[in-house]
């Protein structure tokens, strides 16, 4: 099965996980697609100056794949600078945080996979 | 924890999977750390006129996630176009195969989930 980027839909979400500002969302494939191993697989854009907020996962862990844009990703208590080509591993138990400190849209894939 | 997308490093593969050309890999996660939930999590670079050859998936599925350039994905018996910001999904039972068309890099994301 082939998901055109073109019949990709996005909502819009205020203040995700408390963070700062209005981001965007577009669920790539669905729960059930991927036979509930994962729960999310997602494009996500961030405006500048916006944010998702520090939240700690459980029982999953989450990976960013960062596509475009700069930020700060906060690594379970310690802030890195990230860019296109980096990864970002949140394993269960740990908290993250992403923000967009440049002057162009963040974008990065999350996905998060069921333990 | 943050992999640097400086400090990744590319393997080449000859005829991967049967495909033509020589192709580039880079691990971004282990396995372990993925705790074997994935069992592969890569950046794959091909170069004009190279392919991953045609292959089954049992007991996993694969995504690509196709990040630049442009391609021939074989869906399980179907050829679909694809480029940056494409979904490839292959489910458990099915075959895919993937070739640059194009003249710059064909560049994607491949991920395994065990099941």
């Amino acid at each position: 099965m082939v998901v055109k980027s073109s019949k990709i839909t996005f909502e819009k979400v205020l203040n995700m996980r408390g963070g700062k500002g209005e981001v965007e969302m577009a669920h790539l494939l669905s729960q059930e697609t991927m036979r509930n191993k994962l729960r999310l697989f997602a494009l996500m854009k961030l405006p500048p100056n916006s944010s998702v907020g520090l939240h700690k996962h459980e029982g999953e862990f989450e990976i960013y794949y960062i596509l475009s844009g700069e930020g700060v990703f906060h690594d379970n208590g310690k802030d890195v600078p990230v860019k296109a080509g980096d990864v970002c591993f949140t394993d269960s138990g740990e908290s993250h945080s992403i923000e967009n400190t440049g002057d162009k849209n963040l974008e990065f894939l999350a996905m998060i996979v069921l333990l």
